[in-house]
């Protein structure tokens, strides 16, 4: 990497055909990703859930943990784990997906965390709404953003620093923004940010900032790194670009028939197969899921699961029924949400790999 | 891969200098490792442990599942989970790890499963033994092995399988082999074998079969894919290898300081740093652990924790106090069993990357 790409916290592009390197691979060996068949489970094990994790796991001692809102508040508050915990307490289900899920089919590869398409993953968070403690600490009339700072702390791209995300004062005010100490009905693991993390449902999953230790009100945006210079959709180094929010559409085929190890691609028996998967978009609500059985040539409807109101955040599962014949085929799955936006099946690049959800690509195999 | 290397059942060497592909990635990004912080914990939190998996994760229903014994026995017997849940169960916490661990840092590099370093944990592991079950449908007097075959399928270089393993009879009659249902005081996960997998301690990963089906005692050595072409220690493609078996010496460190996000390189404070880790073999106990913090110029012995009789076949803690001068430095660890084995500094390269110990490399960047 260019010292001149380093100070623009751009990260490098590889090559054309250039293969992963070890600093990838070392990001891709600890954060890990949600092998696609456990799109069969409606809420996400433990375990399978994607993690991406900037810095280290940090050990945090939820007895001496204190979480402090401040900022442009009327009145600072600092509260132990057992004093949130005794709040009102909200379940809601969740999908989570990372910004940069899909990054390493880009051509070319911006170089960072290189998720194929398994950086997704459903669960039930358990926690007391944001909006309610803001109040209690009285809110400047001035306030614009929310910024939330983990105990991560490291060296991203010459900057050291405690990982830290702004969010839009209306965003954080939003009844289902909630402050999480259990997933799935068990104490939040450490990975996933014990004792205390943020669950914004809709955005993607740079917003969900874990290991929680501070809360500042701010009466002007926050200019921090990870949104000021990380989570930006650039088409070149000099491009300040658009800021990562919510969610795009995307599809996800559950894997059918079984998988050759190395390769990873899958052969199925001809007949009936059924497909099955989830669905989702964090700006709308999934109205259409499309498959192609022939690499694109056409294109037909899924069938979406009823729609289920007490999961508004949750995927949606869908299926559709293939006839394989004999020989080569190449599956496809996209999306539509309820503000018209459907996945693209070219590549929409840019320069950090992110809010990519060019459409899903499964060859197969049909044995006789 | 040629069609000559693939029908012998290898993995191709990537060339020098040859960076991941994307079949490599593909199996980083599904399978996961222990992100090395998590060496902090006695027991390695659910979804921090180490999972690989061939094919799929299985989706086993545990009301019709059974499992079936056979083979040269007296009594066929067929039990249903409940069945087997009701008979004496043991709890021992025991550490695992893949054959492959380290492959990633070959060179030249077998082209399979990228594990760097992370391909370790340690887990409570609740279940029956096997042996009275075995002693139950009376074993043939002339029985020599034992294969045990789980629900996952697929094609592994050219070979349509079940995953199978074979065992040794005197190693499947081992008080400490057990048949698994539960892992740190909870359901066994999915990618963790559910409803029911083996461990017998002190055996690299692959002899942990999970999703269990069917356990044959066979009077011929298993031959198997798994045991006959995959996991040999061979040095060419002639070579018909020694299988691989017991886990061999390693220590590793718990990453001191902080960490590059894209490097993943460490930064620490100049002054006191205390360096801690865990150490383990699978063939006796670790009776030494030394550190080098100059890049194996010179070494120190690290303090082992006193050894615990209740965790005979878990890790061992132990620790060293470093004073860090500014500026760059290496840190090295390398741990000796009773057997008098030690890890090598050079690596001692197999066609396949299996069974490598070769010692772990720390750069740090010492700040003043």
């Amino acid at each position: 990497m260019s010292t001149d790409t380093a100070s623009l916290g751009l990260a490098r592009v590889a090559e054309r055909g250039e293969g992963v390197g070890l600093d990838e691979l070392a990001l891709a060996t600890r954060n890990h990703g949600m092998p696609l068949e456990a799109l069969r489970y409606d809420v996400t094990p433990p375990g399978l859930h994607y993690v991406l994790t900037h810095f280290d796991i940090p050990a945090v001692d939820p007895a001496t943990w204190r979480l402090e809102i401040g900022g442009a508040v009327d009145r600072r508050l600092a509260l132990t784990l057992d004093e949130l915990m005794s709040r009102p307490a909200v379940t809601t289900r969740v999908l989570l997906e990372c910004a940069g899920n899909g990054r390493a089919r880009y051509e070319p590869r911006p170089v960072s965390q290189p998720w194929l398409l398994e950086a997704v993953g459903t669960a039930e968070w358990t926690g007391t709404p944001l909006a309610p403690l803001l109040a209690e600490a009285g809110i400047s009339p001035d306030a614009v953003d929310v910024a939330f700072t983990g105990a991560d702390h490291g060296i991203e791209r010459g900057v050291e620093q405690d990982y830290a995300r702004g969010l839009p004062l209306a965003e954080a005010r939003r009844p289902e923004a909630l402050l999480v100490w259990a997933m799935n009905g068990a104490a939040l693991l450490p990975q996933h940010g014990a004792p205390l993390r943020l669950v914004v449902p809709g955005w993607y999953g740079m917003a969900q900032v874990k290991w929680l230790t501070r809360i500042d009100v701010l009466t002007e945006p926050f200019t921090g790194y990870q949104n000021a210079t990380a989570y930006r959709l650039k088409v070149d180094a000099d491009d300040p670009g658009e800021p990562v929010t919510r969610i795009r559409p995307r599809a996800l085929l559950a894997p059918p028939g079984f998988p050759d190890f190395m390769t990873r691609e899958r052969f199925v028996h001809a007949g009936q197969v059924p497909l099955t998967g989830r669905a989702w978009s964090g700006r709308a609500p999934v109205t259409r899921v499309e498959v192609s059985t022939d690499g694109g040539e056409s294109w037909g409807d899924a069938v979406l699961a009823p729609a289920d109101p007490a999961h508004p955040f949750a995927w949606r599962a869908w299926s559709y029924h293939w006839t394989a014949r004999p020989g080569r085929s190449e599956l496809l799955t996209r999306a539509t949400d309820g503000s018209g936006e459907t996945q693209p099946v070219e590549q929409q690049w840019n320069r950090q790999g992110m809010a990519n959800n060019l459409v899903q690509r499964v060859p197969v195999t049909v044995l006789p």
